[in-house]
C-alpha cells in the first residue's frame, strides 16, 4: 500500500516512499546515530512516535527541537543545530533527519550539507507542501534579512519518506497552501493531471487517503523527472518556479509569516498566468481555469486587505536568485502543461498585470 | 615564466597558475561582478593593487575586508560576507575571490559555496601554506567553538592563482609555518622531493624565486593528484592529514591562535613519525630525518613552555572529522614517501609517543 519513486541522479539517486505508515528511515543501518530535528509543533504531535520508531529500528536518536515558523530558517538556528551535533559528538558516520515541513527540511538539509562537510540526510516531510515539493530535489537553504533562500546548498537526501498519516494533523490552512504546488505541477507539466485535479476538488480538500497517495506520487514523479534533468538549476529546473518570482517578492514585502509559501505562490500563479496571456499567447480561458481551480481549493489568488505598493513589490523582485543582472525573469505558460523559463517582460505589462491580478473581475 | 597545473575533476576541473606576476582572475569574463575579500593585513599590502588589476581586466569589483586571524573563520563573519554580497545585489552570475591565506580561502570558499547555493570562486593565495595546501582541492570551512573546521563544504574553485611575488611580504614566521606542509608532501608521497628539500634548506628560508616556483608547483601537483583520486575525502585523500590528528588537537587545546597551523602540524608530524616507528616499522633514522629537516627549516617540533596535559590533548583528538565512532585515527608512515591511513593505536603507545615527542633526545 505504498508507492516508491526513484530520483535518478547517478550516485546521488534516492527513493521516495509514499503511503500510509511507511518506514521513516529505512535506508539507515542499525547503530547509526541520527539527529532527529522537528519544530515545536511537529515535535508535540509526532516527535515521540517518530523517535520511538527510529530507535526500534536500532538507530541511536539525538533529538533537537526548534521553534515553529519561517523565522527559524535563519543562520542563528543553523548555529544552534551545529552546536547540538558537535556537543553530541556526531561524526561523519551520523545522519540527520528532518521531521517537518519545508522550513525544517530546508534548514536541516543545509545543516546536514555543511556539518563536517556533509553527513547523510533523511527527509520525513509532515506537510503537503514538503511532501510534493521541498523534500524532493536537494534544494536546502535559509533566509537572510535581505531575502529568502539567499543561502543554501544543493544537497540530496538519502531517502524521502512521506507518511500520509501525518497529514491528518496538518492545520487546514497549511494543507490548502500545499495544494498550490500541486496545481503548479499540472500547469507546468501535465495538463491531464490538471484536469484530474479539476474533477476532485472536494476529495482533495477532504484529504481522501487513496486520492492523496495518487496525487502526492504524481507530483513527486514530476519533480523527480525535472530534478533528474537539471539537478543544479542551470536550466529546465527553473520551470518549478512558476508563480514564484512574484510569490517570493510578496512574501518579502509583506514580511515573512503573513503569507504561507503556497498562498504567495497561488497569487504568483494568478499573476504569471496573466503575464502569460499578454506575452505568450496563453488562452485567457486557461488562465481563468487556473484561478478557478485555486479558488475552489480555497487558495487566495489575490492580496487581501490594504493595497500593496507595486513599486515595493517590483523592487523586491530584483534580488532573487533568478534575477540575472538585476532583471526579473518569469516562468510563463504557453499552454496548460507547457511553460517557458527566463522570460523578461516589459515594465508597463508587469504593472498592468499586477492591477489585473488584484482585480476580482476575470481578465 | 609560470607553471600551470590542472586539477582533474571532470566538469569541476580547474587550473592552478604559479609564477611571478600571474593574472589573478584570468578565467572570469569582463563584466563579471566579483567580491574580492581579504583580511586587514593583506588588504593593506595587496588589496588596492589586486583590485586595480581585476578592474583593469574589466571585472566589477566589490571589496570586503575582514579581521586578520583564525578567529575570523567563524559563522559571524560568514554572516557578514553574506550580508555584503546581498546588499551589493550580487546574483548567481557573480564570483567571489579570496585574496589571502588559508583562513580567508576557507571562509570565502564556504561563503561562495553557499551564497545563492553556490557562485564561482577564485583562490588568490598570499601565504605559502595557502599556495601549497589550502587553496587547492576544494575543502572550505569554518570553525565552531566546539572545534576546528567542523562546518564546511567540498567546493572547487574555478581557478587558483599563486603569484609568488606576494610571498615577499609574508611575515617570516608564517612563511616558515607553510614549509611544514611542504615537508609533508615529501613524507607522504615523494621521497626524492624530500631529499631535494633536505639539500636546499637555506634557499627555502631565503625564498629563492626559482626554487619556490619549483617547490610550490611540485606540492600542487601532488595535491592535485591526491584530490583527483578522492575529491570528497572518502579514502586515500586522508593521507594529506599526516601530522594533523595531533596538530588539530594541539591547536584546540592551546587555543586557536597560539600555534600557526603549520607549526602545530610540524609537531604533529614529529608525533606521527614516532607512532610510525613503534607501529609500522618506520625507520627511526627516517623519523629523525623528518625532525632534523623541520628543525633546519626553523619549525617547532615539540611544544615549548609549560607542559601540556596529555589527557586534554587526548580528549581533543576525539571530536575530529577523522574520528570514526569516537576513536582517533592516524596517518602513519611505512617509509619516506609512503603512508597508510585510518590507523588506530593502543592508548599506552599514544601516551608514550607524546612523551617522546616532547623530549629533546632523538628517539
Amino acid at each position: 500500500m505504498a508507492t516508491a519513486i526513484n530520483v535518478k541522479l547517478g550516485e546521488r539517486s534516492y527513493p521516495i516512499h509514499i503511503g500510509q505508515g511507511v518506514p521513516l528511515a529505512g535506508e539507515l543501518d542499525a547503530g547509526t546515530r541520527v539527529m532527529l530535528v522537528s519544530d515545536s509543533n511537529v515535535d508535540a504531535l509526532h516527535g515521540e512516535a517518530c523517535a520511538r520508531q527510529l530507535s526500534g529500528h536500532g538507530l541511536e536518536v539525538v533529538r533537537a527541537v526548534i521553534p515553529a515558523g519561517e523565522a527559524t530558517k535563519s543562520l542563528q538556528w543553523v548555529e544552534f543545530l551545529y552546536a547540538k551535533a558537535a556537543e553530541a559528538g556526531l561524526d561523519r558516520s551520523c545522519a540527520m533527519a528532518a521531521l517537518g515541513g519545508g522550513m525544517t527540511g530546508d534548514l536541516v538539509g543545509f545543516v546536514a550539507a555543511t556539518y563536517l562537510r556533509g553527513v547523510r540526510f533523511v527527509q520525513i516531510p509532515t506537510s503537503l507542501l514538503a511532501m510534493v515539493d521541498s523534500s524532493v530535489g536537494g534544494k536546502t537553504g535559509i533566509n537572510l534579512p535581505q531575502g529568502k533562500n539567499l543561502v543554501g546548498a544543493f544537497y540530496q537526501p538519502v531517502e524521502v519518506n512521506a507518511d500520509l498519516v501525518l497529514l491528518a494533523t496538518l492545520p487546514r490552512r497549511e494543507y490548502i497552501s500545499g495544494l498550490a504546488e500541486v496545481v503548479k505541477y499540472g500547469v507546468i507539466w501535465d495538463a491531464s493531471f490538471f484536469h484530474f485535479l479539476e474533477k476532485h476538488p472536494a476529495e482533495l480538500l477532504d484529504r481522501n487517503p487513496e486520492l492523496l497517495e495518487k496525487v502526492v506520487a504524481r507530483c513527486c514523479e514530476i519533480k523527480a523527472e525535472v530534478v533528474a534533468m537539471d539537478e543544479r538549476e542551470l536550466g529546465p529546473r527553473a520551470i518549478l518556479n512558476f508563480g514564484h518570482t512574484l510569490g517570493h517578492a510578496l512574501e518579502k514585502v509583506d514580511g515573512y509569516g503573513r503569507w504561507l509559501h503556497g498562498e504567495a505562490v497561488a497569487i504568483g500563479m494568478n499573476y504569471a498566468a496573466r503575464l502569460s496571456v499578454v506575452t505568450h499567447g496563453f488562452k485567457p480561458a486557461d488562465a481563468d481555469r487556473i484561478v478557478r481551480l485555486m479558488e475552489r481549493l480555497e487558495l487566495p489568488v489575490r492580496p487581501v486587505g490594504a493595497p500593496l505598493d507595486w513599486r515595493l513589490l517590483r523592487e523586491a523582485m530584483m534580488l532573487d536568485k533568478k534575477t540575472l543582472k538585476k532583471r526579473p525573469r518569469f516562468v510563463l505558460a504557453k499552454q496548460l502543461g507547457g511553460v517557458v523559463t527566463g522570460c523578461e517582460v516589459d515594465e508597463p505589462i508587469l504593472a498592468e498585470a499586477w492591477t489585473a491580478c488584484c482585480n476580482k473581475e476575470p481578465s
